[in-house]
């Protein structure tokens, strides 16, 4: 495949108003999209591609670091290293929180959800304010691993309020919560507000979702709400910033300035 | 301020439902909170604090590894190491869209827009597909960096349909675009998508931010529409993934499934 990648190198556009690198960039997003090249391919080395393209190193490597930067590249240094085509990352819809399954489905991937722990215990000061009952209050605590194609990519910790929603845990666990809590509670979850942040696996999320601790993730905390404003989820997620990109469908309201 | 903390260190509570090393967090989230250590202040040393706290160094180390993991510590090796309070993060809110200024004056901190460029130029292939109009046509290309403190916190990148925006460059553009939309086009962004990712700093981004490259940044790619649904931004921004904490409101709309 390698070599057919350079006698499909594009004849660049120099006059045109992008510049080359971008050029470059989307010749090999539409191998890749198109699949001409799969994800672990090794592209041809430096020298050749930029032989083939008709542009100096330089300009080639600004492509290459565009591509590296976005995760659809990976470049592995020594003799057997070179730039490889990623697996491409993997959407997951937080407006639509209940329906990573679904999500799966759409990407052609098997959807998983491991019950890590569920319990009832007593809320702590931070679950507390959260959900906005008293501290040492009975609580659901949900910890699940959810995965694609047998892969990890989210941990996702949740607490619910066990005053309105008594025998929550005797409902399985390995779907939809939001189903759940709009089913059985009459309690659907109607808005939601999120903190999203970059944070590192530490030892517990990094032997949930098998990775080396350490491993850069997406943090997303989160307090939804039923339609007449009462707290009935607080969450805890992480996601492998290395295979999720996130989704977010928002109303830009007026703001509250 | 360093032994002071020795002396205030609580009396944890064994028997309760939370785990000790959590106690600790909580405790040392309150002291940093509460101003009883500040930015950039050392913690003391791991064989001193356990001993107050009566905990197994590993036990704290596990407490450490929290904060330092949500970056509330930023832990250095070496003789003149160890734990040190991290700035806390800015809060950016990505529903407000608009309301930068005003988060920073609430979080009590100057904010700057600085333009690196503002130019009308031909859509290429991403951009046209994003806004829905021709490849070529005149879009309006927009470069900020945005400050809080004189930190640089984001580098947005904008393009907006030239066609329906005519004279948009002439305006002042270090405030709300979104204002001007609405203003004075009668085109107020109403709803938008978002895709949000971890990426590392490129030479530009690194450039722009005073970052090194390969720092870890959070990208935010959005399309907004008017209320009619006529796309008028496309942006791609990028946030420092160590100073900035992104937050989202949304509907939890019935899934789409």
């Amino acid at each position: 495949m390698s070599t057919e990648l350079l006698d499909r190198a594009p004849t660049l556009d120099r006059r045109h108003g992008l510049p080359v690198h971008t050029q470059i960039e989307q010749w090999l997003m539409d191998e890749i999209t198109h699949g001409q090249i799969a994800t672990g391919d090794r592209l041809p080395g430096e020298r050749a591609l930029a032989a083939a393209l008709r542009v100096s190193r330089m300009t080639l490597r600004q492509a290459l670091d565009g591509l590296a930067r976005r995760g659809v590249l990976i470049r592995l240094p020594g003799r057997t290293g070179g730039a490889f085509v990623a697996e491409p990352k993997i959407d997951c819809d937080l407006t639509g929180l209940a329906g990573f399954t679904e999500q799966m489905r759409r990407a052609h991937r098997r959807a998983g959800a491991e019950v890590l722990s569920a319990c009832t215990t007593a809320a702590d000061q931070e679950v507390a304010a959260a959900l906005r009952i008293p501290v040492g209050a009975a609580v659901h605590e949900l910890v699940r691993v959810r995965s694609a194609d047998g892969t990890p990519l989210a941990l996702e910790r949740s607490w619910l309020p066990a005053e309105h929603l008594a025998d929550l845990l005797d409902h399985p666990l390995t779907g939809s919560i939001y189903d759940l809590l709009a089913d059985h509670f009459g309690l659907a979850p109607h808005t939601a507000v999120e903190y999203l942040e970059s944070v590192s696996a530490d030892a517990a999320d990094a032997a949930a979702l098998g990775v080396p601790r350490g491993t850069a993730l997406m943090s997303v905390e989160r307090v939804a709400q039923s339609v007449a404003g009462l707290p009935v989820e607080f969450a805890r997620d992480v996601y492998r910033a290395d295979r999720v990109r996130l989704m977010v469908r928002t109303d830009v309201r007026n703001r509250q300035d």
